[in-house]
């Protein structure tokens, strides 16, 4: 099915406004946006200048995310959440997050002022990254009601705290009640750049996410003794590098086992660390992610075990921690099911498929149903100032979100819902 | 053959000097003595105060080496060196250096006052392990005529020369070219701890020292992709650290595979190194080291393709930079056999090895026949304060050093040496 002109000018407006947004920035010739800096200020005025005309009025709720409704026929019917995060990484590209508030946008616009039996909101979550206080996800707890006292006192490098950088936005935290989200949600979609390379590699524009991949962090240490590079010979010594890079192969073998699955040694810190000393540890970090918590669990498991034996048999030690065990989060079947059947719709194969990375999605679907769209990301760049997304990407993004409007207002299961509601 | 009572409380001796020099150190608590420090002018007092009853006359050369000449019978008659450095490692052991001077001096003492148809030069070298300069062996430079302009010019961290570091100490730097050794020299003796483990697994007090293994240091670079840990399936994955950790893998296989050969990665330096990102780069060293330099270079060169088909097969590129490449210094055979022979008088087995590490006697080497006489290191251990050595080897080194000054008294060989000289 071909893109549409509309469709075509659409996503160009749509680029450009991610790029303008990529200026607002704490940083000179790059983007950075943390959690409710300045430049956060100019990010939501801009926006609400793109509302506005439309007759949605932009609020910023007591956790700094950007909140607009797009009313339904009728006053108290429910209202679809589309979304996704305002703030960036350091140095970040123009399109992670930020297209998904962008493309929301740019979908209320195309209906040209007609209204729905339910509403649309657009959120643009103030945090989701975790650069400034260490946690990501602070704007979407704050819609599920998880945006507590602790967190509020988690201090940022410069020892401000989250109540603070609140206070100091302008806003009152004695508020973040209030921004919880009540039962009216008929669901949240969120569009976002893939930032891995599968759907280039498969040459699809588009993905349906049905799941966010649990996720495993653990620190290995293997433990040897360090010795003279010069005077002790291979077979006396117990060598904390070598056992590590034992283990890293098993490690990259392991992932290559199961479909979907992901391990990855990232970190590598040997002591002493130097040329003619044989190290005497060697400190890594394992992240093992599947959609399928058994699979991605008996895989730690399986490397756990791997370890003890390589470290065994080499006369080394090994000691482990987990450092953050986070369960899969299936995305809404029926939503997702609605997703795919509007990218058919577009003219592409309906693909779905796990995300490696957290969303905010996966924090939304603890209340309401939730899902995303995956948008096809060249060379699989994020996190970086090339990150880039194609027009004819973007407007059938857009052309698929119009689909699943037209689905989720006719669709059975969304009326048994919204009768509900 | 049993250690008699004399060699037993001399050897306590020896000791309790050793570790009553390791007392001068720039360091509270622990011994740090870098070369021509404050503390280096305590300990050539202590030295002297050994050796001036013994009618022996200490002098500093202008390289701040300590030269002290037991005369022979004949005033024109050659001499023999032995010593070690007086300088040492940041938080050293009391031995590594100390021990070869110590034992010089009580091998004078164990002559009684009798004169040898050679003289015997102790000699303290003031340095040895490069650690305030970056160069190591200044002072046997200055012996073989080796410190030069360039090396005098050299500045320490806080931006003084080695020429300014010789005058702050009270030398005169112009009088460096006198310190050379003459063509009187018979030959340069050194007793070293091993630093490494392997008479402590053979069970033997001493060793031979017939060559000063050749070393190569390489940088070696894994270049990939970095890359999102969650988002990236395994096989669009070009993980430097994956490819970093086969070669290492590979690297040790190669120091396996022939007898003597040490290859040995000590630094891994992941980038970004972050637990969450695929590596996009890994930079490794390689030190590589063998008594024969075709073995060497041949390993190196095995390590060098593996690595580029490692590279290859992954989708990796690979590069590398030999930081330094030292042949092998073989000890004089002369020397050494009557080493081995005096090892075997004092009933231990005639060990004949090759030294990992770089010593002083592979600069003498240059001028005059040199050898080392190796003592077995508890655990191997060194450069570190709980390096030690047992009374009972040092005891059968003196007796070995006494057994050696009559051999050369006696051999031919010498004497032919000593016509010449």
């Amino acid at each position: 099915m071909p893109i549409n002109d509309e469709s075509r000018a659409k996503a160009k407006v749509v680029i450009d406004r991610c790029r303008k947004l990529a200026g607002f920035s704490e940083q000179q010739g790059g983007t950075t946006r943390t959690f409710l800096s300045p430049p956060m200020h100019d990010c939501h005025q801009e926006i609400a200048e793109w509302l506005n005309p439309l007759g949605v009025e932009v609020r910023i709720d007591a956790a700094g995310n950007l909140r607009a409704l797009y009313p339904a026929v009728e006053a108290d019917a429910p209202r679809l959440l589309i979304g996704s995060h305002l703030d960036t990484v350091p140095d970040a590209g123009a399109f992670d997050g930020v297209l998904g508030v962008v493309l929301g946008v740019a979908l209320i616009e195309a209906l040209h002022g007609e209204r729905l039996s339910f509403g649309i909101e657009i959120v643009g979550f103030s945090e989701e990254e975790g650069v400034r206080f260490g946690t990501p996800f602070i704007g979407s707890r704050a819609l599920v009601g998880r945006l507590d006292e602790e967190l509020l006192r988690r201090e940022d490098e410069r020892g401000v705290s989250v109540r603070a950088a609140i206070e100091d936005f302008g806003l009152k935290p004695s508020e973040i009640f209030a921004a919880r989200l009540k039962d009216d949600i008929l669901g949240y979609v969120e569009f976002h750049i893939e930032q891995g390379p599968v759907l280039e590699e498969l040459q699809l524009p588009l993905a349906a996410v049905e799941a966010v991949a649990g996720q495993s962090k653990l620190e290995v240490t293997f433990f040897g003794r360090a010795n003279h590079a010069g005077t002790t010979p291979m077979h006396l010594r117990r060598d904390a590098i070598a056992g590590a890079a034992e283990w890293i192969s098993a490690v990259e073998r392991e992932g290559q086992r199961a479909e979907g699955l992901v391990a990855t040694v990232g970190v590598v810190e040997p002591k002493p660390g130097v040329t003619n000393v044989i190290a005497g540890e060697a400190r890594l970090t394992l992240d093992v992610r599947h959609g399928a918590d058994d699979v991605r669990t008996r895989a730690v498991e399986d490397l756990i075990r791997l370890a003890e034996e390589i470290a065994a048999r080499r006369g080394l030690s090994v000691s482990q921690e987990t450092l953050s065990s986070q369960t899969s989060v299936a995305m809404d079947p029926i939503l997702v099911g609605q997703i795919a059947e509007a990218i058919r719709k577009v003219g592409c194969a309906p693909y779905r498929m796990v995300s490696g990375a957290g969303h905010d999605a996966m924090i939304l679907a603890e209340k309401v149903p939730a899902a995303m769209i995956f948008l096809r990301t060249p060379g699989g760049i994020s996190h970086n100032p090339e990150e880039n997304v194609e027009a004819k990407d973007v407007a059938k993004a857009l052309e698929t979100g119009l689909h699943l409007l037209d689905l989720l207002a006719t669709s059975s299961a969304q009326q048994r819902r919204m009768k509900r509601a």
